[in-house]
């Protein structure tokens, strides 16, 4: 290895073990033995501009094995992304510094993907080469490639071991996707030590199985090696690549190198010491950078700089031989889905009869798939149960890559991962479907969503006991509370096509929250009372006149339970206000004023029905009140009959409210 | 094939296919595609006994493609498992019936296992051939193989999509789970079409890739090549056997046969009748089951019977030489942890000092070691965070399988099933960690431990934003409202040393119901007025002189922040109680007088602290009282940094109970 390259990768190691020694805190043991493999791909491979971090046609790096962050703090110190300096990676750890414990989407420039949670960057990764195909073939040109670059995805044996990488990778290969390339930096240890105590499985061929390409190379440390992989990834035009990259963790650390011990704690001040006296570092002074090493990087941002320039020349050609495509570019990378849908009359429409909300739901996808172009996803190989198919807009495949319709297969963990990953991309708006109950597969990337801030749509149908004939395992119970609890998320549970609509109007406008639309199998009937006011929440469906004796509040199916009940509540005389909460955690957001106008303190006697779980339900009844709902799982049975037997009917509400 | 054989598969298929019709709901795919592998199995192959369903030494089947319950339910019946009758199967998908949608551990004699949530099978069968190894080698003496038994689990293309299903095939390959065996019924039809559009993999290699023998079977309609090949897979005494097997689903009904619309709804009434033809049916007269086949299966029962009888025979043997063996046997198959750890004064024991619950948990776990033999678990690859090692007790491993640590590297959703199907198998307690926040991972098993009543313990250390410097990723949130939004689970958030040994006798004498025990990373002082009061679930843990004018209700690591907020605020003169609240779901089950003696509705003055969601608290602090909680994820930064920052103080407390 030249000079200049070793020292430029020796700049990496010390960074990140004096950077993680300062923090008394980190993980050096992938940085050390991946520095080699980043700084490869870094220098003389992947097409970015740190100057321009947004460049929409840059490749992507996704660190997956996420708790290495001090090798992509420093990458993007040494890359001068964004104002990174050396006082950031002094501040490692800290709270509010740019460099926290794991990268952070929209907290670090430069950083695509927040990773910590392994295997979620592979499946973020799978999810942006998806992107990139599609994009591809809606806007690309002859002789115009606009959108035509690689994503890599760089991770550890926990990558491989978790099943979401082997659902994304399985979809990967079936799909086709030739740029995506994956680098396994393989180091044979885990936390619990060597690897051969719980994952002794050949990878490669595992990957082969999948229909990848696979490539090898027996010594990270042997850059050219790295790069002819690399090359060799990228001339396969037929299938997604896979490098194992055999490497020691905690390289250049002679007490802790090929050790578990090197993984998740600093090195110790002694052995950060001999390290530098290993690598030939010719201070020991913390955070010391060679000028020379500083020369480098500035040359390579400078030859990056220029591969931008090239691509806006491309580009402003394109827009000029294309304007069209121009616009259309706009209306993928910027889409205003407030204009398209705020005063649309075509997607706001009353129901007239009564409709399953999950085939509404499909109603309205069917609306708007052509005002909003941009819109791509699929379900988990339930769409004809869930109704989230395109219909006329094609299968997404290795053939048929402009498709908009997905077939995640049975894999809804990486279907959470991959409709991230589209998002992260840029210029879509992706979905991902399955039953509700289900969704406790996908929660840990439902919350990546939340943490990342990215506003994906999640559609879950067969919404409750509703379920019916399927049993307890298909009846989701504690799944509402369970996204009430998380920050940051929005969950609607309508209860007829209005709220249907304000629901799919709230997740496509909407900018930093991912949202949950929750949908029925059975038929629901329209309720006079809905409106675009479910867009605060919660909501008086009925009123009275004067001041409410009580008020009912409910979600989704029971709406119309409750407006049965209000009604033969009035006829007995009582004055019943009828609350509609199609999204508490939008009504939470209101003002305290709108909260008390539609929940005055001074009605105490409430009742809330909801056929789930009645957990956070004290919050709306009070101690006076009374909340209707499941406190066991479900069972198997006609859904009418399941209704009945649980207590979701209008007498039992009448009768809860009698009781107060 | 012979004439009885044939008559005999094809009663599972008119049985199936007429139970699906009469219900007007249910999978007749599976059933009819599958029905000769399964009659081929459990006639010519495996070790049962329908006249004593739980035969310890039984083979285990477990149909991992829950979906296809009328296939189960149709051999239940026809070997007379229970007292499983025609009118049952009448009932199929009824409230109530021993036929539900998907079939129901507990519920139903003869079912293994609940399934229905794709690949949660495979990973309980990976768990019960880990049981049967370990119980094996503690129990089996020369001559007298006492637990010498198969397991077996069926599942489809979508068991195999599922990442769950790689990852325990991963761990099985690497343990040389060699009396594994997993029929995969290929049928290459899922919900949305062909099996092209998702999962063109190549199965058999990636299996391979996971060290299991392969084999292959290329018409499922041929039993003596399905036998052939199990009979191949029992011959391995090394690796764990996959065999492909290619059915058509729907198969014998022409209309439905190779279609996806086989696969989930009722074939029709025409269809059933053509089917009914096709298959030589001599009658169709629903639920029609010749004579001769009725005889056919009783011989097939008698036969059996005899195998039960040859091993009760040894079994006397055994006992009779070994008695200390036998009495084992009982303290393994028949733990009574009460008795052992009610009085155990080694296993009671309060703190001296400042410690981490996780240290202490790990400290009970190697405390009871010996006095619990059967006490069997491990970590996710985090057994050095989560202290959960059993010191001196081996590793688990192909060599070892007397060893009773488990490597389950980083799989958690795997590990999870594979806990469940341990515990499932009888003899042995099992427990898995992790960190609390990948508990999402897990979710999915542990709804399936609630379900099943499978009294499984879930250890999760790094239990709030106590975590620190891993930033949000690594922060659970909302992870205690979900698991207690969930019924029939008992999540623990122990103080310290005394509630977290109430927290192990909870989970260990538990009968039918999960617990988790929720752990701390950093040191929290033990508490004086701690008790085994705890095992209440909410207790008063300081009181003061009279009626209090205020309550705090603290958990976990928050306890120690308010017993000290209400020193502060008796110093200024209040009454304060300070209530510990380790686990809810348990204070939820007290007598209502035992809960107003705690939490006296005249006090409404309330603080509640949890460095977790808030999301829930309403409940215990209602319309007056304050819950001290997280709204927002964490953040990376020292632990005493965001506990300040986000407002976990002393001083926050005395604030908040102050305002109201």
């Amino acid at each position: 290895m030249n000079h200049i390259d070793n020292l430029s990768i020796n700049a990496i190691r010390v960074l990140s073990a004096d950077a993680i020694q300062k923090a008394k805190s980190g993980h050096p043991g992938l940085p050390l033995g991946a520095a080699p493999i980043a700084y490869e791909l870094w220098a003389h491979h992947m097409n970015h501009n740190p100057a321009n971090p947004d460049w929409r046609n840059r490749d992507r790096f996704i660190l997956s094995g996420g708790h290495g962050s001090m090798l992509l703090y420093s990458l993007l110190y040494l890359y001068r992304y964004g104002d990174m300096t050396l006082d950031d990676l002094k501040e490692f750890r800290r709270l509010d510094s740019k460099t926290p414990g794991h990268p952070e989407y929209r907290h670090t420039v430069g950083v695509e993907a927040t990773t910590g949670p392994l295997g979620a960057g592979m499946g973020m990764a799978v999810g942006m080469a998806i992107a990139e195909k599609h994009l591809a073939s809606v806007f690309n040109k002859e002789g115009y490639p606009v959108i035509d670059h690689y994503t890599y995805a760089l991770g550890g044996d926990g990558c491989m071991m978790e099943g979401i990488s082997s659902e994304a990778f399985s979809l990967a290969g079936t799909l086709g996707l030739s740029k995506l390339i994956i680098l396994y930096d393989s180091n044979n240890i885990s936390i619990e030590g060597s690897t051969d105590i719980a994952f002794t499985e050949d990878v490669q061929k595992r990957m082969e199985s999948f229909g990848f390409q696979t490539l090898e190379v027996a010594d990270g440390n042997d850059i050219d090696a790295v790069g002819k992989a690399i090359e060799e990834a990228k001339a396969d035009t037929e299938h997604p690549s896979f490098i194992t990259i055999h490497t020691e963790i905690g390289y250049g650390c002679p007490n802790k190198q090929g050790k578990a011990s090197a993984h998740g704690e600093p090195l110790g001040e002694e052995n950060v010491k001999e390290m530098k006296e290993t690598l030939g570092w010719t201070s020991q002074e913390p955070f010391y950078v060679p000028d020379e090493v500083y020369a480098h990087y500035k040359e390579l941002r400078d030859a990056l700089a220029e591969k931008e320039e090239e691509w806006n020349k491309m580009y402003a050609e394109y827009c000029e031989k294309f304007p069209e495509m121009k616009e259309l570019m706009e209306q993928y990378f910027e889409c205003d889905c407030e204009a398209i849908l705020k005063d649309n009359e075509e997607f706001w429409k009353r129901g007239e009869k009564p409709e399953a909300t999950r085939a509404i739901s499909g109603r309205i996808l069917n609306t708007i798939k052509d005002s909003v172009p941009n819109l791509m996803g699929g379900s988990a190989d339930l769409a004809p149960s869930n109704k989230t198919y395109l219909n006329d807009k094609g299968d997404f495949s290795a053939d048929c890559p402009s498709g908009r319709n997905m077939h995640f297969g049975v894999r809804e963990l990486a279907m959470g991962a991959i409709g991230n990953g589209m998002m992260l991309h840029g210029g879509l708006h992706s979905y991902v479907a399955t039953f509700f109950v289900f969704s406790d597969y996908i929660k840990p990337m439902a919350r990546l969503s939340s943490i990342m801030k990215v506003p994906m749509t999640y559609v879950y149908s067969h919404d409750s006991i509703g379920v019916g004939e399927d049993g307890p395992t298909h009846e989701p119970i504690e799944q509402l509370a369970m996204f009430r609890a998380m920050p940051n998320f929005h969950v609607f549970r309508p209860c007829d096509a209005v709220e249907t609509e304000a629901a799919w109007y709230s997740a496509l406008t909407s900018k930093e929250t991912p949202t949950a639309i929750v949908l029925t199998r059975q038929n629901l009937a329209p309720m006079a009372g809905s409106s675009k006011d479910a867009l605060k929440g919660g909501y008086i469906l009925e009123d009275c006149e004067g001041t409410p004796d009580m008020i009912l509040i409910a979600t989704g199916s029971e709406v119309e339970l409750a407006a049965g009940a209000k009604s033969v509540l009035e006829e007995k005389g009582k004055k019943v206000r009828l609350v509609s909460m199609p999204c508490v955690d939008i009504f939470e957001e209101q003002t305290d004023e709108y909260k008390e106008r539609v929940l005055p303190k001074d009605v105490t006697k409430r009742v809330s029905v909801e056929a789930l779980s009645t957990f956070g339900w004290d919050r709306y009844v009070g101690p006076e009140g009374k909340a209707i709902g499941m406190t066991t799982f479900g069972a198997s049975g006609p859904y009418k009959t399941l209704f009945e037997f649980f207590g979701f009917t209008v007498d039992a509400i009448v009768e809860a409210a009698e009781s107060l």
